[in-house]
């Protein structure tokens, strides 16, 4: 790490999912990945996406979702686990807190926004 | 704002208070302002803190703090209102979003971090 990289890494990318204006976040900490996707400038739901000490079957760890903030839907908790699953895997199964104020949670926009959290990789 | 100024604004500075090395991460949201203020690299406990509709005697607004992950202690209630209410205050009465993981949460370590968040301001 040269001298001028500061400590906590974070990037942002600010991108059109499906027209609509969409902004990333993504902040490294030592035990958690922030990450804010938003399409209203607003921090949004805050959920935190924790894998299991149980495993499934394939050995693969299982992930629990909790709305710590904001409005406490089923939607928010399978597009939570579905757009940083992936991160938590490859962050050595690090929790993620997840802000999430989205306006299209269509699957396709979900697939697109996980490209742009891959682009925002800091872990 | 120039056009290749993000949307989101973030800050962060690392200092040494009473000698242990101390890091701020402040961001804007339009809803909230993330502060992060760690002596571990960790998030640390995460607490609302939110000005009550509700005045006190001479018109200024009391806050509301709640510990939205990690250990709810006493202390961490006293420190937040602390660190952060003027920064609701100067953010036209923005709640905050705080994580706080601190090794040293003397008066003196809390003013000096006061100045810390100061010079991160995004809001």
């Amino acid at each position: 790490m040269s001298a001028t990289e500061p400590l906590i890494r974070t990037r942002q990318t600010e991108t059109k999912v499906n027209g609509i204006s969409t902004q990333v976040v993504c902040t490294e900490f030592s035990n958690y990945i922030f990450i804010v996707l938003t399409q209203y400038g607003k921090i949004g739901t805050l959920i935190s996406v924790t894998p299991d000490s149980r495993s499934n079957d394939i050995g693969t760890p299982m992930f629990s979702t909790k709305v710590l903030l904001g409005k406490d839907e089923p939607l928010t908790h399978v597009c939570a686990k579905n757009l940083v699953t992936f991160v938590s895997q490859e962050a050595g199964n690090r929790p993620i807190l997840l802000g999430l104020a989205l306006k299209d949670s269509s699957l396709e926009a979900i697939k697109h926004m996980k490209e742009i959290i891959k682009s925002c990789q800091v872990w």
